[in-house]
């Protein structure tokens, strides 16, 4: 979610207290299969609304791809750059989203429930129909892709959410969460030096723990990709780009650890993972946004991410990557991420 | 000069501007063996003032220790975090130091000449019996330490600036100086785009000649350690701690250099580099004195340090480190940097 992003602009987070807090989602109504919350799956009918700068919303570009949703679920992309109060579609031509109509993520928020007051953030999903939001529950979302739209999943989509490591999953993804998604704004959101240093331990604390837990396999639970990969993979692939110097999250970066960069730049040169990566608006959105930690907004030109494109021989670890299932064709053309805004090097 | 660590507060660079320039030294009297200035080289008579936070005072603390100067020339360090109008004498006993007593390096600007307007910098030697600035002439300073004081050395001070090879020292120098000791500053203090990426661009392109240079040959020139590898050491030294984050210098870390990597180990591990060396200083001052790249005052806690001490196995390449000359034996009692304010490891 990033209303995190933009830190206190939106007044989605509690940044500029003494303590980095989190908002919790507001509209976490689900779109299930029976359709209970007054949202059944459907294809075609609602819009996936994402940054790609963000990693909470980065997490369901990857799992749409991953399942073969593009078709039946669309998608908006969202200026980097938001403003004060909304991400933007200023990347439109007319700053018009083209299918839902409107310039601003805020608009279809307020379509949902008027003046409402919070955030607003990415990931979202908003019914084309009646142009109301029904949720931007970052958390349960990409859940939801997995199991309640199987019906769209292309053929041979893997399953990101098997039930018999469900509780392992969730467990890891917890940690994951606390110390690493979440734990990187923290450091970076500190405004005093003890509060960072207690989420720079966290932070280091859970990459030791994980580059042990992966040392000796190649994904972090069961033998299969799952939202556990996705989740970690959504922070690691920005974290040399961004955390390390904004956030100063600088012990060492992703690349000075061998298990964590290996199986870093496996993930990324997975079909689905890399492919979704625009790291020029990651690092336009972070170095841009935050006026309040990089005043000059000058955006670092490193670091080298070609490397990301060498090779990381974690298929000798073993490991089905898709399970019984296969991997995603391409992105559909209207949505690679432009040349200029990957590292240069072999294409995965 | 570290006037020119504390961008625009002195005056004495003129960071804010559109381009970061480094002023020249105002005060460039020389103490020479022949006393032709009016300061002649004399035992116990001047005082040297320093940051160790400084990367160009750092360069006459190394000079000075691998020369045996540390009875004639005594020493003054001033606090890391200096104010608006001067470093200060703030580590000491009621903010006084001890020998020229006076609060503010200032105070001896003041006695040279009244109502200097310009900026206090680092390093300085002040004459100690009239309270006066003699010179805070950074490029010229060194080299008269080796070649004017000579009288002074201790029996094994190696050579610095040998004859034979003064033109290759000079011109190696001038590229280190304008890509990499100045080129960090240029990246860190850009306020525009364009002016970082032509520094960034400046700074990787020296360190990688470098590293060809260096991969080969244990030091920059001659077999021996010279005045040219203290120069760049002392860039060096605060690169991944300083200026890889800070001033964006981010392409890749030191670190990550495997021959600039060794050749920095190589250096701290010798008697007279490391051990004039205090990362607290060095943080502190950076992290805390440049509220206008980093307006939270986080000090990062990053990176780690303990690897400087790690085998290097630059021995192999040959070389000879102090010529016909001998290492240093360890610092003074009273000049030894806190233990806390190094890395932990194996002291060198």
């Amino acid at each position: 979610m990033s209303g995190a992003d933009d830190g206190d602009r939106t007044g989605n987070t509690e940044y500029g207290r003494r303590t980095f807090k989190r908002s919790r989602s507001h509209f976490a109504d689900r779109i299930t299969a029976d359709g209970r919350d007054g949202w059944p799956v459907e294809a075609g009918r609602y819009r996936l609304v994402v940054s790609r700068a963000c990693p909470w919303a980065s997490r369901a570009l990857v799992v749409r791809r991953l399942l073969g949703l593009e078709d039946s679920l669309s998608l908006a992309v969202a200026d980097p750059i938001q403003d004060d109060r909304s991400w933007r579609f200023t990347l439109d031509p007319d700053g018009l989203d083209p299918v839902l109509g409107i310039h601003l993520l805020r608009d279809a928020y307020d379509a949902r429930e008027t003046g409402y007051p919070g955030g607003v953030s990415v990931p979202a999903v908003v019914d084309v129909p009646s142009g109301k939001l029904v949720t931007n529950d970052y958390q349960q979302l990409t859940l939801d892709l997995s199991t309640e739209w199987t019906a769209l999943h292309r053929p041979g989509a893997p399953d990101l959410y098997p039930k018999a490591h469900r509780e392992e999953i969730d467990e890891v993804m917890q940690g994951v969460y606390r110390d690493l998604n979440n734990g990187v704004y923290r450091a970076g959101f500190a405004v005093g030096q003890e509060e960072y240093e207690e989420a720079y331990g966290d932070v280091f604390h859970r990459l030791d723990q994980l580059s042990q837990r992966l040392a000796d396999r190649r994904y972090l639970v069961g033998d299969t990709l799952t939202e556990a990969d996705i989740r970690l993979f959504t922070t690691l692939v920005r974290f040399d780009a961004v955390y390390h110097g904004h956030f100063k999250c600088n012990r060492s970066k992703i690349a000075e650890d061998p298990v964590l960069w290996a199986y870093l730049r496996d993930l990324y040169q997975t079909p689905g993972f890399g492919d979704t990566v625009d790291f020029s608006d990651i690092k336009r959105h972070y170095y841009l946004v935050h006026t309040g930690i990089n005043p000059t907004g000058v955006v670092p030109a490193g670091p080298d991410l070609s490397l990301l494109h060498t090779p990381h021989h974690r298929e000798e670890l073993g490991g089905r990557p898709f399970g019984d299932g296969t991997p995603p064709g391409p992105p559909p053309p209207g949505e690679a991420v432009p040349a200029a805004h990957r590292p240069p090097g072999r294409r995965s």
